[in-house]
């Protein structure tokens, strides 16, 4: 029977994303979603959309979409791809510029994806090492095939400047640099601007995050016309139309909403700025997050532990079995009634442990 | 700046799909959508949803609608594989099945993203001839390292027999057998009756045609629990979650909803045979359709011609480039007052070119 699969399969070791209860009994704090609706202008476009049109293929290049987009990031249209939500960009772009290449260079605690995609298209990665739970983007200066870095970085949160990654661009002129940007709305220094004066930058993006549309499934791309040429080059070569019609409409008006995305992402980052104060009150290490989730670690007591004791008081959050941090747990943002539920739970599982 | 590019893109030459005009004057017969909208219970279901359940990823695993749909086919849902729209399925299913082989074997006239996909995943085909516009089962019985035909066929129409198949099946223990079964609900004999029995085959199945909804972008696959699970395998490395909330939703009403398709369907049937009675009459050799569309054929006149005067009267149909098939033309089946007027003007176009 394994003769059936293809040498591919073969050597794939699936990413685990975070479970997804369907009792909804949890608070959620597992997959960074934004405990906030979408924009209401987003939800009206989908109440009035024109059903019977379903009948019809979605526009294949996202042309509307696209615009919209670039007009918000204040680029031009050609500068922008759409995907399926950024872990499928994110896939395109791994099989347009790596794939089958050796000496990638990625942080060696970031998004578990990327050692996945690299296994998908043959790609060996070089990693190199966070220092003090920091990118530090100098030791990124250095001969390669191609840099990935998530700035806020994953699971840790922790971001990188505007002026780090534009050394790192200018160091790297014969690779193509992607920086995944998923939660870089929640207080990170986007590259976005660096996209005009370098032909090597990839910028991922999504709207699952901030935006509260991880169900929609919408991620972008934002780079040089080259690199996104290539990019529509395999996109053309998978699947013609990635991104449906709902999904089209809705993203455009919740990107078009830039005030209430100004309003979810600073009711989140305040909810993470009193989280933090009062985890580190407990005796935590609370990285410095940029993001939509804390990374915390106790000296004393088990990750595991926490993340039982949690779940057993129905909060669910995430706990990686990579042995470089597992003594820590990545706590996505919720409500502030949320967060005072988590850390009352996590202060009588303190109380638990002594 | 090529050198940015891995050695996939460099070799690609993408699918090119029908064109999707955004003004809608045209009657558009050219990409096998249905004239008809989704089932009004698919709609109610999107009109009805709890849209701000958008902020939550979808079920990574289609739990849901993969028991509905195995329900509908009288499979285990364990037979069944989801993703966004069947072009992802059957890029999954190469990546799964064949990336990296040689010898696999398909019609020289099929649907033309099967050599784009042999491209991305580096499989060397090998092409059988049809014979009198026909698949001829027999012909893939012989050494192979993978087969895969759709039936009916496209741009031909002409399907062949669930026993021929079954015969396929039975010469082929050693390989995996796809079965793109896109437009079989207008007609065709379906395999999936043959997959409690047969270990190797693996049918393709999709929503955009017969259901109404190609702009909602799902699509199936079934087959063997072994092979389902390889595909999983290749989508867990890919993208966690490819089909978004409202497609699960809408897609189980749509398929909850047989009344609709049956009377859909066969109003397209119906509308179908008066068409080819017609252009039989004006003098077309047109092939004998067992799905949404006719492929057509006129000894004395160009098709290029008939494309241009068509689409000089608003009406798009499909006219491809490849040169075993130049000569012809595939007509998408609209509504009987789209192909009466499709018709009239075909023929002003005989009389035209006289």
């Amino acid at each position: 029977m394994s003769d059936f699969f293809s040498e591919t399969v073969k050597r794939l070791t699936p990413y685990i994303p975070g479970e997804q209860p369907k009792d909804g009994v949890y608070i959620k704090l597992n997959t960074n979603e934004s405990p906030y609706p979408p924009s209401p202008n987003a939800i009206s476009a989908l109440k009035n959309a024109d059903f019977e049109k379903l009948r019809l293929y979605p526009d294949p290049e996202c042309v509307s979409l696209r615009n919209t987009y670039a007009n918000y990031l204040g680029v031009s249209s050609e500068n922008v791809f759409v995907g399926n939500g950024s872990d499928e960009v994110l896939a395109t772009a791994f099989q347009t510029f790596f794939a089958g290449k050796n000496n990638v260079l990625m942080p060696n605690i970031s998004y578990s994806f990327y050692p996945v995609y690299c296994n998908l298209y043959n790609v060996r990665a070089t990693e190199i090492p966070l220092k003090d739970w920091r990118v530090v983007c100098d030791d990124y200066c250095v001969a390669n095939n191609g840099v990935i870095i998530a700035n806020p970085n994953a699971p840790t949160g922790v971001g990188v400047s505007c002026a780090e990654i534009e050394n790192l661009l200018k160091n790297n002129p014969q690779s193509v640099v992607l920086i995944d940007e998923a939660y870089v709305d929640f207080g990170g220094q986007s590259a976005v601007g660096l996209v005009k004066d370098f032909d090597n930058v990839l910028v991922i993006r999504t709207l699952s995050k901030s935006y509260g549309l991880a169900g929609l499934r919408v991620g972008f791309a934002v780079g040089g016309k080259k690199l996104i040429e290539g990019m529509n080059t395999v996109k053309n070569s998978f699947n013609s139309y990635p991104v449906d019609f709902l999904a089209q409409l809705a993203a455009e008006e919740a990107i078009k909403d830039v005030d209430y995305l100004n309003q979810t992402t600073s009711k989140i980052i305040a909810t993470r700025e009193r989280t933090a104060l009062r985890l580190k009150n407990l005796g935590f290490n609370v990285l410095d997050s940029s993001a939509n989730f804390l990374f915390i670690i106790h000296k004393e007591i088990d990750a595991g532990f926490l993340f039982n004791y949690l779940k057993q008081n129905k909060i669910l959050v995430r706990w990686f079995s990579d042995p470089k941090i597992k003594n820590g747990l990545r706590i996505s943002i919720g409500t502030d009634f949320d967060m005072e539920k988590f850390c009352d739970i996590i202060a009588n599982a303190l109380e638990a442990f002594r």
